[in-house]
């Protein structure tokens, strides 16, 4: 297998453009004195950094002026009291500044925010003072120039496809950035859902390259397991948390990687890293072929609390193993007739042992019981069903209060893949609408990390406002869009 | 009359050097979490910009990290809480940053302080984190390296003049600023006192030329009265405030240059202003020669809360025209003999009029019988009064209650100017060695901008907070110790 700095060197060399550009907000100019505001609108989300002039209005400002600066991805972020924050994430994600100026000057704050408006407040000054160019300098590392426009006629539909790849673009940065308010980690379960989009838009090949990259590298726990997420900034950091799902996910992304470019020579690098993973798996199944709980495991599959996951999981695993075998057959891997056999011997028992033929519907032990969307679609993603049958399981289980509902955009691009797979492409365009469509109609500017549309106060984190609106995990409207013609 | 643009020109001519230095506090390192903090040493007083970098401890640091850094002057500044802050100047003044910082990285924080002493909080890490590589990047147009120790014997004196030549050092930037935690700007009562200190510590004669130019080239009000301050950052703007005695004092300034090195080409640059200003004065004065209050004036003298100054500008006048008669007289110029008549009637008239034979005391019914040190002092300076009635009269008053007294170094300058002008050595180091020598064994390492010694925490400002501990009028001491031999 090849090294951390081989990965690493590869990663840098595959180092994506960034394109900048300066955006003018709607006020170019504001006086004001203690106490008084100015709100500026960037007319579209941008993440970069924010510059603007202070001067005297007549007389010499002769003490330093202290204002504060907030910036929101929306209007309700705006108006939102930081003070007030009470959730689990850390508070400092939340984006305001207090800054002391000594005399009149252009500043360039030194922090990149992602953030669509920005509210200055003159906290204390001794005499009036007169803020003006203002300016954002946004980056992303998507080329707009070669995004062509979606071609379906479908007015709700284009507008969320515009919603979908602005989150993509935002997203993209030096490399795929899960949130550009929050994190600025790049995560598997994002990178994946993110490369996907951007096969059918930006189809930037540097950056997905560049992220499997930086995962080759990361530090594998005793497993074998790749860690969830790298930094990149200001040094290359593997992160400590290794997640079951997103472990597969990886070899997922190779896959269609491979499916969309070709590339034999990234998959040499990265095979004996995605058969490690599916080995690391296979080694949690029991005598049954079941995948069971491992000490200090960590399954995400979706933000729902309290959410049992041990049916997805085996879902999952069966779909990276239906998508690796692919790829090792295209490529003439000897493994391919193994993993062939054990994804029918897999599936098997997972229909066995985890569908209650009486309920019609997967339900398994260890996950008490607990019946979600979730382990249904992924069963489906899975092919442990099929047809009719798996049709009115997943229409059946949708909105059904018996069944834990998914709660993130992540989790509903699953869905849609389970309905598209299934041939259900009405259904799909009416799940997109329900959700996305939501969005679009509270005037969403990119899509959220998390989204319950009779909950909109909804956080993973027990507060609204660290929510990311920005998150990458929510673009893939775009690429069902574009790939099944929607 | 040259114009503002030649002034400036000269001005800029002049900019002295900054000589920089790195100062290592006595902690290397610190690793803290939520509300941890380090306080960070320095060993003497600086100038200029911290730096310092944070890096992990072992998980990486998910989250920005949030610290308050405050800088003290001195250990009581470091203790004080800021939110209690009650004082009439801008609370902006108090060096406090909060920061938030998105990854290790090594930070030079963009604003300059003034302090001996930096306190680092951590307000909200998500892991423990690592500071280290503290350094104060120090800066001072003084050059230390010309500087000759005092020849006094005396341990004390020493020890003052040693804090004192710091003191002016620390204010020796650009210009000769006031207080360098503060107002970092240039006016004419504290350039006087440090360029009279600096001919006999630094010699730095570029400073005092740019200070006396950027003077010339200020808005004079329609009295023809010099600026009272001026700004040089980020450019050149005139102070609003025209305080009488200051603009008097530009003129000595002046004289007192040319006594010091005897530059005619300056003098002849700015004679006509020094004339200007002593023709503005004397449109004051009565048909009796004695001055009259002016709508809008503001006379500074010293800031003792409810002092009357009409008594004391008098003097200042008269110790003007002295001075400036004196360099007339040097330079041959044809008003010496005017000037010189000006003093004897001026002179006669402050005796007839302001000084009261049955209660042996400058008193004047327009400083409402107010009875102060001020008033004593300055006819003393102004030649009013002279020899054993002089010696009795100040020494009188000093600490007499029925007395207004001075609080501020810059006053008791003036006072010790008035104690040596009558040939009193040692009464002179007593004074000084009160004054000075109580805030050396305060442990002080520059000198404060006011102090009484029985009220530690007086202000003018009405919060000891806000005062500077490092004080340009204050550095006088060297002044005295080395020019009299003390």
């Amino acid at each position: 297998m090849k090294d951390k700095k081989y990965f690493l060197a590869k990663a840098q060399e595959n180092m994506p453009e960034l394109h900048c550009k300066n955006i003018i907000p709607d006020a170019t100019e504001f006086i004001g004195s203690d106490g008084d505001s100015v709100l500026l609108d960037f007319g579209e989300h941008a993440v970069g950094h924010f510059s603007f002039a202070f001067d005297r209005v007549d007389v010499f400002v002769d003490a330093p002026v202290r204002l504060i600066v907030k910036f929101g991805e929306d209007m309700r972020e705006i108006n939102d009291d930081f003070s007030q924050y009470n959730g689990v994430l850390s508070k400092t994600w939340l984006q305001e500044e207090i800054i002391n100026l000594d005399y009149p000057q252009k500043i360039t704050m030194p922090r990149r925010y992602a953030c669509r408006y920005i509210k200055i407040t003159v906290e204390r000054t001794t005499r009036p003072i007169r803020l003006f160019d203002f300016s954002f300098r946004a980056s992303t590392s998507a080329d707009i120039s070669v995004l062509k426009s979606a071609k379906t006629e479908d007015a709700l539909l284009k507008k969320i496809d515009r919603v979908a790849t602005n989150t993509l673009k935002e997203c993209m940065q030096t490399f795929f950035e899960d949130g550009p308010k929050r994190d600025r980690r790049l995560w598997i379960g994002d990178l994946r859902l993110e490369a996907l989009t951007n096969y059918y838009t930006f189809n930037n090949l540097e950056i997905v390259k560049r992220c499997l990259y930086l995962f080759a590298a990361g530090e594998r726990n005793e497993s074998g397991f790749l860690p969830s997420f790298v930094y990149e900034t200001p040094y290359y950091h593997s992160g400590a948390t290794h997640i079951e799902d997103y472990a597969l996910l990886y070899v997922v992304s190779v896959c269609d990687y491979f499916e969309h470019t070709g590339d034999t020579e990234v998959v040499n690098d990265l095979l004996e890293i995605c058969k490690l993973q599916l080995e690391s798996f296979r080694a949690t199944l029991d005598e049954k072929l079941i995948a069971t709980k491992q000490d200090g495991w960590f399954s995400f599959i979706d933000w729902c609390s309290g959410l049992e996951c041990m049916t997805a999981l085996q879902g999952v695993y069966l779909y990276t193993l239906e998508r690796f075998a692919e790829l090792l057959k295209v490529i003439g891997d000897e493994e391919y007739e193994k993993y062939s056999v054990l994804i029918s011997r897999v599936r098997s028992a997972s229909e066995k042992y985890l569908y209650d033929e009486s309920k019609k519907v997967f339900v398994n032990p260890l996950d008490n019981g607990q019946l979600s969307v979730h382990s249904q679609v992924w069963m489906i993603l899975g092919g442990v069903i099929n047809g009719e049958k798996a049709k009115k399981l997943l229409l059946s289980c949708l909105d059904n209060k018996e069944f834990k509902q998914p709660v993130t955009p992540y989790m509903h691009h699953y869905v849609i893949e389970a309905i598209l797979k299934l041939n259900m492409k009405d259904e799909a365009v009416q799940y997109l609408k329900k959700i996305w469509g939501g969005m679009v109609e509270l005037g969403a500017d990119t899509f959220w990390e998390a989204y319950i549309p009779d909950d909109l106060d909804f956080s993973p984190y027990n507060d609204r406002m660290i929510n990311s609106l920005c998150h990458a995990w929510s673009c893939t409207p775009s690429y069902f869009i574009r790939k099944y013609g929607l």
